[in-house]
This record gives C-alpha cells, structure tokens and sequence, in this order.
C-alpha cells in the first residue's frame, strides 16, 4: 500500500491553547511520527482572513502558531510544514475548482446555513453581514486538500461536510477533465480530547475562557488558579467526573496518575492542592518546549527559515501538479 | 493630470469576428495609440473557463485572439499585452477581494439573476446548472481591474453594473486596511458600432451568423455571399437602412464610400453586385493583417513570446502591488 498523504490546515486567528494544544496540535505531532504517514501542516492564514481584518492579529498568530508546532517538536524534516500563502498555486487551484463547483452545494454548508438562519431569526436580510469569503470558503479548503491530492483529512465532527465538498468537486473535475485527483476522506478521531475552559464551557477563544499553551510559569499558575470549582470544603469528597480541574489533569495525566487523581477527590483534596499539583503536571510537560517556544519567538528568522524550507517542499508539489491541471482545462503556454 | 489607465479584457472563447473587430478591438488598438493612456490588454482565460469546459478551444481561441490582436497592429511596447493566467497575483487578489465581498452584491449580479429567473420560469431549482464561476466571477473581475488600478474600463452596457461591483469592493477593502486602490469608473462608448451577422441579428457566436475576421480570402467571399437579404431583382430601388450588406459596409467604408453606397442601393443595385463591393471593401482592410495573422498562427513561439513579454511588464506592476496588499491585511513574511 502507498504511503496516505495527512493534511491538517491550521487557521491563524488565535494563540494556541491547552484545548488546541490536547484536541489538534499533540496528536497531529504524534500522528507525523507515524511512517506510513506523508503529513502536510500549513497556517491556512488565507482561511483566517474571513474571520480576521486586523492585519496584527493575523501576523502574531502565524508567528506564534508556527513557533508553537516547532518548539512542540514537529520534525519539519519528515513532514511539509507551510505557510498557505506562500504557495501561489493554491489560490489559482482555488478558481479552477470555483468554475466546476456547484453554487447548490455551497447553499447547502452548516457554517453557512447557519448565519442565515441567525439572520432570518433577527429579521434581516438572510445574506445579511455574510461574505463571498464565508460563503465560498470550501472552495478554498477543497483547493487545500487536492493541491497535494492529500487522501487523509484528520477534521472535527463540523468539518466533515467540508471534506465531502471537496470530493464532490473533485469528482466533478475528474469527470470533466481525466483523473487528476484522489478523493480525500475525512478522518475523524472519536477518541480526541475536548478540553474544558476556565468556566467549565468547551475551551474555545470565542467563549473567553482558555488557557493560552505557553503562558509564562506565573500566569499559567494563574490561569489554572481561576478554573471554576464549587464550593466544597477539604476533606469534603469532590465528583472527578464533573470537575474541569480533573478533566484537564486527566489530558496530560498517565492512566496511573489519573486513578490517583481520582482517589484523591473521593478523599476530599482541597481545591486548592488539586490545583496545585495541576500546574506542577502541565508546567512540568510544557516547560522544556515553552522554552524553545520563547527561543524562537525572539528569533524570528528562524521561524521565517523553517516556512521557507516548508514551502520549498509544498511547492516541488504543487507547481509541476498545477502544471499538468492547467494543461487540463487548456491554460498552458502557446507551442 | 496622470496618464489615465485603461483596461479591457478579451475572454478567450471563440475565433474573433468582423463584429468583436468592428465593436472592440479595432477601437482599442486605436485607443492605445492615446499617449494619455496606458493600455493593459488581456487575453481572460480563467474567465473562459466559467463558461467553456473544452480545453483544446479554450486553447486554440487563446492563440487566435493574441494572433489577431499582434497582427492587426497592436503595439506591445506602449501596452501591455498579457494572459491572464500568467499573473498569478490576480487568483491571488481574487482570494483577498473575496473576503472583503459581500455575499448580497453577487446576488444582484445580472448574469446571475438572468440565470436564476430562467430556473425558476423552467421550474427548476433557482440555482439549478449554476457554478461558483458564474456566481463569483465579478470578484476575479474586480482583481483584473484593481491588480493594476485601472481607472478606466471600457466596456458594453452589460458590462457596467461589474465595474460598478469593482469599485463596492475596493472602498470596502479601502475602509478597512486603508487607500490601496483607485476607484474605477466604466467607460461606454455609445458609438461603438454593433454589427449586424448573416441572419440580421447581431453577430455574435452564439447565434452562430458570424464572419470571422481572418477567413481565408475564399472563405470571406463565400461568407459574405451568405448574407441574408431581400427578393428584390436587380434595378429595383433598395432599402439601405434595413440591410445588413450597408451596415457592414458602413462600419468598413469611409464617410464618402457610405454615401456612394446609400445612393447605389437606392438606384437599384443588384444584391450580387453590392456582396461583391463588400467583400473587396472589407478583404482589402484585413488582407495584409490577415497575413501577419497566418504568419503568426504558423509561428507560436513568436506569440508565446509576446505574451511572455507582456507577462513581465505586468508583473512588474502586480508583484510589488501584491506584497504591500498582502502587508495590509496581515499575510506576510515573519521578521
């Protein structure tokens, strides 16, 4: 069997947190190291231009995205790691495909369906505040995927659609001009960690509640300090199962650590102990690679260096592959 | 005052006719020789694929639209002279421009609610056959036109409404991340002739009535023997304001040649006689541009060279504008 090409796309509109960092950035690491694996890694900073127009913010995410997979150990030997707008060929794809997509299937995405809905609710016009970037974005991300004719698509439950667009375009664009594309397939991991935030909601910078990954000793002792408990007592017993401190304590704890955690609340810890011992295991695990994450934050041509490599190696790909498309729907050079 | 720039695309769909010479490229190669003006001329491929999945045509008309418009005296030193897909900061901008557009202007779009009252009268789904290419197609034209901020755009009426959307989009993206563009204004030129083809309507490929530009000399006669008129013998007075035959000529002839026609028609001349006139009118104004065209057409590297040359002066231009634009929003290199 041929090696499966993985493609993971990250979008830079935030700073990385521990939800990002247990849900998407540990098993992504770990999945590269598999060798039977082609991984692909790029900043889709192109996607977070929907979400994002402040120009800054959209800059320090790259750079502190980028910072963050290497200081976590991404081999950018073994796997391509880029910068999606570093690679022209992806937006010239993009209109390729924009030309043998079907609008009906774009009308039918959840993202965009759903602000729709929200605008018929609030009696506005259903396009209301939507832009073509939003409303055409699985394009993009189809364009994403086939670049690299990638067959593996690690996504969340609320990509999966996104992927099977993709398919269909590509099936589309097969049938019109030869079989250029494999059709890729959403992998979803049931098994990967949904992290609670400060408030007990879905870790997520939309709900203002995460810890960023590689906060300074201090604030991450904050950060952790501020994680809601109720209001029991030491010595009180305390429910693991409905505690955002033991939820996070059990996505960096081994299976020993967590059986002992568990005892512990049934014994009564103190909110504050537990907390404690919670900064000590995370601190402990991200201490070394917070390091080179500040290492590398204050060296940024060598973060500029590692996206350059990367899209050296993405665009061997792309550009000859973009070649043969545009020989395909009959953009090539007059002989 | 600056020099104004002047933009026109040409959609690479079909073998240019006496009516595409007549309408617009006979008045652009004129309008280029303006020292006011720099003239960008564009061969639209990517546009061709909204509506063209052939590739061996969208090719061949490519080759035959740059082969005209060289042969028929455009200076490649004052203009420039590119195909579209050789730039590809224009996919590129298309992505930027498509963040800053808003999904109702589409919907307003002619061609597109054109196509969606055609579905609902056939009692189809309202966006039934239509592609993404269709739909967003007046973003990549907003690219075109703000890649090199053109402020001039010569265009049809039906034409107008899109650089109408091209300024919408760049004052949003102005707003935004600042003054980067010039507003474009549409220019229409009431006077631009619209010729009439074999069957009386206008000429135009999809009618299938046209006399393409640079048929050999046999050919063109036999076309313009083609030419739909009246019963009327020989002798018998002639209507010139109702014959095709006198409107073609009108668009060839000098103001004094029309008016000997006028009064030819009105003596009776026979149909034969006025076919014969035209064709030697109109063989003797392309016959020695149709033979740099054959010249050409023979010699592809010549023309692929051309455009290889136009490409650069167009890059020149692009690559620089990119970058900043790229700067602007937030998408560039670390450092």
């Amino acid at each position: 069997m041929s090696k499966q090409r993985v493609l993971t796309g990250i979008t830079t509109t935030g700073t990385p947190h521990l939800g990002n960092y247990v849900g998407a950035i540990r098993p992504a690491i770990e999945a590269s190291k598999d060798s039977d694996n082609e991984s692909f890694y790029f900043l889709a900073d192109f996607h977070a231009l929907i979400k994002c127009q402040d120009p800054a913010l959209v800059h320090q995410s790259t750079r502190e995205i980028a910072a963050t997979w290497l200081a976590l150990g991404l081999d950018t030997d073994k796997s391509v790691f880029y910068r999606q707008s570093d690679i022209p060929e992806i937006p010239e794809l993009t209109w390729l495909l924009t030309c043998m997509t079907a609008k009906g299937l774009m009308n039918r995405a959840h993202a965009y369906k759903a602000a729709v809905d929200a605008n018929r609710e609030a009696g506005e016009d259903p396009d209301y505040g939507v832009t073509m970037g939003l409303y055409s974005y699985p394009v993009l991300m189809a364009a994403d995927i086939l670049m690299f004719n990638a067959n593996r698509v690690p996504v969340g439950k609320d990509q999966i659609q996104h992927v099977e667009m993709a398919r269909d375009v590509a099936q589309r664009f097969n049938h019109h001009y030869g079989e250029h594309f494999e059709l890729p397939e959403a992998v979803v991991d049931d098994n990967v960690a949904v992290l609670q935030g400060l408030d007990g909601r879905k870790m997520s910078k939309s709900y203002g509640n995460t810890i960023p990954l590689f906060l300074p000793e201090k604030k991450l002792k904050k950060h952790i300090n501020k994680i809601k408990t109720n209001l029991l007592e030491p010595g009180e017993p305390k429910d693991p199962d409905t505690s955002t401190v033991f939820q996070v304590w059990q996505a960096f704890a081994t299976p020993e650590q967590t059986a002992e955690m568990r005892q512990a609340f049934l014994d009564g810890i103190a909110w504050g102990e537990a907390k404690k011992q919670l900064f000590e295991l995370v601190n402990g695990q991200v201490a070394e690679a917070r390091e080179r994450y500040e290492t590398l934050l204050a060296s940024p041509a060598t973060i500029e260096e590692e996206l350059q490599k990367g899209a050296e190696k993405a665009r061997a790909i792309s550009r000859p592959f973009l070649e043969k498309l545009r020989e395909a729907v009959g953009i090539y050079k007059i002989s």
